[in-house]
């Protein structure tokens, strides 16, 4: 880190300020500007953040960080990409991974239609949801544990592992138990204690950005998560809060080439909240893949127009199949596999 | 809601159309314009949400909502301006309520040296933290169930209620034995599971807006409160996230008089994280009591420059005093009291 | 449009409103809700702009806008997609289209080694600005007419057409005696009077995005262009500003499928000044073309840390003809040529 | 500004970083840490825009500015407030000043009624619009040179000086002619070319802030009037682009308390374009006096739901006295007059 002092601040204010710093167990090393003093921090970075509160004294200007705040996620500390296994599907390596299914599961015909449709259509991961984090206390929550049920038993006739959003602490368990990956979604990006938890119940973990989630808070979560102990952490770009309104959200793109470069983890592209038009899945899957995704989280409904969350992103079955069709060649010219 | 048929849709699309809305249990409304047919949507409103999905047929070209979603929170279904009372201290009336202390308790004595101080200065409330939202797991996390039997300490020796966070479900029980009114914190204000929990125990809430919640959105989400049978919500602006890096947050007092049309609940304004500089702080408290606000939050701290949490924004004791003595006038001018 | 009257709005209220209506030359439509009347407007949409006004009546809630306000630029209107040339190269066709060169004109030895750099890499079009429009005035501000002079030179070695920025109404001509299209920067997507100018001159124009324009705004600048009389115009995403600065602006490739489905004009990204980063650019550029760009505008200066504008976000020569053999088997993959 | 090079940069990275900050004419200084190296850059601060560009360079990670870019804008060089006259309108001092009147320039008796209107109410400046930006091309453009001659009427009826927005370089010598402060509206600040020219005219300049424009940005545009030799330039904070709807744009008022800090000129606040509604413009008038703005300027038109442009954002005649009534003794309690 480093301090800059205010224009006129005195040898007695640089001194105050350096033994606070010596206080908290860092060297200190002056800079002498023609008009600022700037005070570097030396030491180990992840007890700086307390050195922040400096900006409280008079004296000084500002305090700016050098080094991101996170460590485990970091590549810098961790320069090999991420790599594991959800059931058999590989994640992070040379394969594209596919997650697809209802926004919410609705009912057995649903879902069980729903689920042997993305099988067929190609997909890795059967994805639904159980416990929905809804706007509105008027809108459809979910069938909670029925729902659940239900993503096992199409989990067990389909043979696709299950990723579905748990969404309190206390809720950890009971999800673990029916699903492969957690899902955190965009609103709980920074429900810490969801994070400890899911850190210790030790299953992958799909980890949405927020809707207004810088990258570097967002690597952060991550980092409640491997320093909890749990290595296998998905990232999830899934947009932004802009003011365009044309979209839903802003699918952030340039986050994928940022995110790996700063980081080791494995990141996906959600193009159904993303857009929230299904018109648009296409493109923005496309577009995720060449920008350097690692995998997919597609929304797909046989009745979109019918459905309880989120249908007008919703893909018809048969145009989630000819997407992948269409992502097969793409992938391979990219160097990956679908 | 309106239904506005893409140009080209044929009777047959109309009729389709027709025939769900009504399979939904609404009426339909048809108005043939120019270019297109636009199908108006007649019934109560709140069942309505789920008439979004039928974007997703290819003959629509969108929904538009006509009304607002929230119903109990809406000045239009109640508007008489919410009043209640938080031990003595009357919220929502002619008075302007302050609440003022730590950003996070960190020990006794800087605890109950804050409260005398605040108190003293001429708050109403006693604020802070004992369960802390931190950005990053290598940051103070809180003194956590010591830090509620602090604050019940403080208020036993100063007289003056307590509002403090509650981050999770489980802990909702705890907090309420030693807290007046109930802190929803930006990070959660999106975190339904949490919201139907503070309902239940019945004690008032302080919801902060979260950094990209939309006026709407954050009505809904009092909506939760309301809907779960507790009426005392005060809704406070914090600051949105926008492109602007000179202060922490952009505080948006412009959403004090929208949320006065829109809601009859009482609206406070922190205007400590809404910048994120105790150099900004005076002129954001009296900008927002000018705007309308019925209360104030405010960060004060003995030694902001060793605070744990916050640091830069926390105002010294003094300082604190002397904006409220500055604000009582202001408060007069404005018919208010303080 | 639709005009909602507030709830307990009188006959008188509606009658009114209808009358101001006719008097404007149009006919209403009446749809009485439980709560709320809705009044359509029925007629040409152009004129109908001044209606927005009669949100100022107390009685009227809102209006509301049905239908895109453009009508030149909307797909609607005009469904092929448009298609053009600059000097021999196919614009808005199969092709994808590659313009590059120095952000600035900086020197003529600078300039002709870019140029040829560039050409040998594979690009169509060569830009680079002689007219700079800078944050700061102590900045470099463009060699101006000597600029385009040396631009001229390098096509004419070069055989490649010319893009550069005009930024004021009086720059028109003497810019287009030098430019094959002529460029409008993100901060004049708004400047109306150059772009009637610009629409005056009937060289092709090159209309970026503003980096806070919606989608919207932006196709109205291209509907300026289009109502006086110049039918060539290629829209340029090239970042919005958002929350994020891990990138110097968000890149918003959602615009691509959302501007095809809108409007039948030609789309280019700018990966360059949408990053401003030059390790993000390849990413950027991949995803561009996947998302359906028909075109890309790159920044390549021979040494990026010597560059008197925007050197971080420039490619080498080496790592531009790099990229351009990458986007060749892609081209082909997503249905194009390059 | 100070240069951080990436972990594992060599001795001669170190060397080349140096030798070329020195090739500018500065001199430089290390500072060690455990992991980065840290070069401090030491000379006059505006050249340093260049040193940017090193960035480029494969050793260096970042380039972080440490003082403000502009100099003759800033409070650190210039610690006296700006004060001016306009007419015999005194700016910058004690009195808050109102600018007043319609948004757009119609017709003869429309200006004329407003202007006496807003003279009556108080207004010490009349602001009417004769070149109109407007988003749409089939939007009323303003009388033009037409309207210039009616407000210099109107002036000379009135006795208030006169603000009207001049929208190119072309334009600045007849809008001065019959203005006493030229306006530059939030679509030109950064419109270069003005704002130069502005500067040689030598008339007080109302510096619109863009509706993405940061302070920092703002302040530089500032900067290019104060550079070309005009001293007198008023700030004015009128909105910027956020994800919230609920208002036209964000009325951004944590820009008063900024500014008045990093500048020593006078800031505006215009609650119309802010808010977009006239329900909100008193309250954010209020709140903008008490952030500390030393002028308001507010849109009034005698006949909103008729206006040619921005009704929904006018306040009637009667509105704007009772609002100016309810603004004098908040002004006395501030310490202003009004």
């Amino acid at each position: 880190m480093i301090i800059i002092m205010k224009p006129g601040s005195t040898e007695a204010d640089i001194d105050d300020v350096c033994r606070r710093v010596a206080d908290f167990g860092f060297r200190t090393h002056l800079s002498r500007g023609e008009v600022r003093t700037i005070i570097g921090v030396v030491g180990d970075d992840r007890a700086k953040e307390q050195l922040l509160a400096l900006q409280a004294l008079d004296a000084v200007e500002g305090v700016v960080r050098i080094l991101q705040p996170f460590k485990l996620a970091s590549r810098e500390a961790h320069p090999e990409s991420t790599q594991f296994k959800i059931g058999d599907v590989p994640v992070g390596g040379r394969q594209i991974v596919v997650m697809a299914g209802p926004c919410a599961v609705e009912s057995r015909p649903q879902l069980l239609a729903v689920a042997e449709a993305v099988k067929e259509g190609g997909a890795h991961i059967l994805r639904g949801g159980a416990f929905k984090p809804r706007t509105s206390p008027y809108a459809f929550q979910g069938l909670e544990e029925e729902g659940l049920a239900l993503l096992s038993e199409a989990s067990r006739k389909t043979g696709l592992p299950v990723v579905t959003e748990v969404m309190e602490p206390d809720k950890v368990e009971v999800v673990a138990e029916h699903a492969d990956v957690l899902q955190i979604g965009a609103r709980n990006v920074q429900n810490f204690s969801l994070l400890k938890r899911v850190a210790e119940c030790g299953k992958p973990v799909l980890l949405k950005r927020g809707m207004s989630t810088s990258i570097q808070e967002w690597l952060l979560s991550a980092e409640y998560v491997l320093a909890g102990g749990n290595p296998n952490v998905i990232l999830c770009e899934r947009g932004i809060r802009t003011f365009e309104t044309a979209t839903r959200y802003t699918l952030d793109l340039n986050a994928i080439p940022v995110v790996k470069k700063l980081s080791h983890l494995p990141v996906f592209v959600d193009p159904s909240h993303g857009t929230g038009h299904w018109e648009y899945v296409a493109a923005m899957a496309r577009a995720g893949l060449a920008a350097g995704a690692d995998g997919l989280i597609i929304e797909v409904h046989n009745k979109p127009e019918e459905a309880l969350s989120d249908g007008p992103q919703s893909l018809k079955p048969d145009r989630f199949a000819a997407l992948m069709r269409e992502l097969r060649p793409l992938a391979e010219v990219l160097g990956r596999s679908l």
